[in-house]
């Protein structure tokens, strides 16, 4: 006979235990986008099949599912956003979910993600969308077979998003995402009207890799980036990765002759490693101290990299600092003239390369596509033309090519399909929880310009990280908004802020 | 119903997944040395012991036993350098090994060596024998638990040897050692008494890290290191890790006022890391693809640090080099002055930082204390004495204190005895695999000078690394050099060589 704290007790040493194999996987990722020789690759990935079978293997042990039943028929579950309750829900959800996939459909997928990724790779090199469009179809049957399997109440693609926002529904991430593209189409379009041009020249000069990486980690750690518990290196695309309660890393790349690349980059990956640093190192691997989705994610980065890092009160810190590091590229640039070029907007073809305004246009475009895609609205034959006739009419330009039209991301050819919605996600929650902050806080504009930024970090911690999945991503903005999402806050800051800078009336 | 060849597959399958767990280790270990943020050192510690455990389950697995006796049976035997052979020969060595010891005596070993390293660093600060010397008798008592765990047919340190040179013998080490012995110190005093200095100041001009690690990376790829399947990183205490069959990792230090600290690191390194990357890449993991013991591992590093890197031939391809590399300390110094320099003898008491001579006199008193040590002829108590006694007779110095004498490594805290006599076993073996290299090619020093390394190192590939565990280390000495173990052509190449510098009649 067991106790009920007992199987408690052993359900979290169970999990932590897994934890250590899913932390272990995480240096194994970051180890190959970093320092892994290149004929490495080919070993490294029979490391990483091993493990990922290892955790998929735990995480599907039928013990679970006896510990589970019997926790959620008890006492704990009382409050239902309780460590316990928060355990036991998280992990029933992943159980459930893994439990529904056939190991046949599994395993299709994982092959058809390979496979998809290199040739997507080729075809994109070759701008030939006819090479991909076969592993494309199949990917998405693949995802469509994924779905049913899941279960779904309304919309298929439903179920597709909860694997990147659980419990979100796809009606209303469209209802938010429409309201976004509603009122920027005509945004965007105004500031292309305004015959005003941001002087984007100066950030191309030259700016030694060296001396972006010191003012990058200055600026990560004047922030809040703890380098005690993370570090900062360099790979192609960037990313951060948590691999233990006390490890966070953040790469970047660096151009020696576009300064936004680089230092953008780190404080995006920056504000992603603050989350994961303001986590509960005592729940580390369990529900009450992982993220709870990847908009709530991305909504930290984005605050970070754009709401504060392409701020007035930012550089009225930092500026003075940038032209010490950069002397020969800022010594004789008035600080407007930067904050003017750091917050460029104008309609483009690259999604990676989009301003803050704009990239949530690209976003759109892809959830709108994906959806219709999923549900059969439209064949995987007539993609390129629907891309481009969206581009022409939310941005106003039309692709060119299919390179730099539908075969730019890598996303659907690794069967990410319900994942773009959460860039813009993080987008709106974002601008939500900034304007809580500053509200709750009186005002951030103040401390920033005396380079505090300790303030707002604490909020956060509070009112976000500290609460791990305790509650839903919607429960989340309601609890610590008042409101639930909407789009209206990132349209206010993005008129407020753009209208000034391109006088618009 | 199952066929041996069947029986054979299983095994060798079941020790490649053993392997990726092996390789997983080695990256948590490199990355732990290199990268590791300061706060993650604890979580850490728990990865890499839940690995160790499943390692160790799957090394006693009792299926291995099974498959190990069927095998021994049967007809994949008959030759005993074959790969079958070798595989279930080293297997069930290892087997039988990790069998005999109780859990309890690892568990308590395990822990010795944690507490012990961590008092051992406490101490040597301190310069305090006194505080460490309980734990030290603690560990003394525990190896000879061991030894007696193991068995052994004549000399308990016998037993504890085998673990890092299997197959030899404490007698057969004890008469090398002590051949090395009585020829070593009349030459050291000699050379001390020749009144010749070589010109060490020089070394100890400025030396740019960049250029270090520039000039370093492009001599070890010149010899043979592929930085294709390795790579060359920043740590403390240099070391070189494989982590798969194309994944080899050195390291080194640079200390920007004395050059060979990090350029001979990186020699001694490349060399190991050639091994390892020679070994058979289908072998990975399994006996016929792995080392065969220390001393060789290391005869291969001491071999291109010290018989190729500070000979005459190698400094004349790479002298004029040097000098490009560093313009400032090296450009106005001739090269006969700069190969004397780095071939300096002189006693000195820190063991890490001995010349190519003196070393082997240090790893002398280490390994004759060890013995006396585990067979209770010395007390841990009396140890300091004893050091410093044989310091004085062995090399004519006396330690001033314990930190430069007993307490200076952490081998012993860490439980390693029986380790240090590979490093001199690697100096003789290494001498006598390049004399009988130079005889099967014909000399050496023509091709080093035009900067040709692929001779030798393709000898070495074909005689050594490509046998992996096929023979023991004393097979194939034998099989290789025609002579069993001797340490005839070291003390003949110290004497030629120090012979000429120091004008010794």
């Amino acid at each position: 006979m067991t106790s009920t704290p007992d199987t408690y007790e052993r359900l979290c040493e169970f999990v932590r235990e897994t934890a250590l194999l899913e932390s272990i996987e995480a240096l194994l990722g970051w180890d190959e986008r970093t320092y892994l020789p290149p004929a490495g690759g080919e070993y490294r990935a029979e490391q990483i099949t091993y493990l990922s079978g290892r955790i998929h293997k735990r995480r599907t042990d039928p013990r679970l599912k006896d510990w589970l039943d019997e926790l959620a028929a008890s006492d704990l579950m009382a409050d239902p956003h309780s460590d316990p309750a928060t355990t036991v829900r998280q992990l029933r959800r992943d159980f459930d979910k893994r439990s529904k996939l056939p190991q046949r459909l599994v395993e299709e997928l994982a092959r058809a993600s390979v496979l998809g990724q290199q040739v997507w790779v080729e075809a994109r090199a070759a701008d030939n969308y006819r090479m991909f469009e076969p592993l494309l179809k199949q990917m998405f049957a693949l995802k469509r077979e994924q779905a049913e399997a899941y279960g779904y109440a309304e919309h298929c693609y439903d179920a597709l998003l909860d694997d990147y926002e659980p419990d979100a529904t796809t009606a209303e991430v469209k209802a938010a995402l429409a309201g976004v593209r509603e009122e920027l189409v005509p945004l965007v379009q105004a500031i292309g009207e305004s015959h005003k041009q941001a002087p984007v020249e100066l950030l191309k000069r030259k700016f030694p890799v060296a001396a972006q990486e010191a003012f990058g980690k200055e600026a990560a750690a004047k922030i809040g980036f703890n380098f005690k518990r993370g570090r900062l290196d360099v790979t192609h695309h960037p990313f951060c990765s948590g691999m233990g309660p006390h490890d966070c890393r953040l790469t970047t790349r660096y151009d020696e002759t576009f300064f936004p690349s680089g230092f953008f980059s780190i404080l995006h990956e920056a504000g992603h490693g603050m989350y994961d640093q303001g986590q509960r190192p005592d729940q580390f691997g369990l529900p009450p101290g992982s993220y709870v989705s990847l908009g709530i994610h991305e909504s930290q980065s984005r605050m970070w990299e754009n709401l504060v890092g392409r701020s007035r009160a930012f550089w009225d810190y930092f500026y003075s600092r940038a032209q010490i590091a950069f002397p020969q590229a800022l010594g004789d640039v008035p600080a407007a003239q930067f904050l003017f070029a750091i917050n460029d907007v104008r309609p483009s073809l690259i999604r990676v390369e989009a301003d803050e305004a704009t990239y949530n246009l690209h976003i759109i475009v892809r959830f709108e596509l994906e959806q219709a895609l999923l549900c059969g609205d439209l064949s995987t034959a007539d993609l390129p033309g629907a891309w481009k006739d969206k581009y022409d009419e939310y941005l106003g330009i039309r692709p060119p090519s299919d390179a730099d039209g539908c075969l730019q991301d890598v996303h659907w050819s690794a069967g990410l399909i319900g994942y773009f919605p959460t860039y813009t996600l993080g987008n709106i929650y974002a601008s939500q929880f900034f304007a809580a902050a500053e509200k709750e806080l009186g005002g951030l504009h103040e401390p920033f310009a005396q380079g505090d930024f300790a303030g707002l970090l604490a909020w956060l911690r509070r009112q976000i990280h500290q609460r791990g999945q305790c509650y839903t991503a919607g429960e989340l903005c309601e609890k610590v908004t008042g409101k639930p999402l909407a789009h209206t806050e990132l349209i206010a800051h993005l008129r407020g802020k753009f209208g000034e800078l391109y006088a618009l009336k």
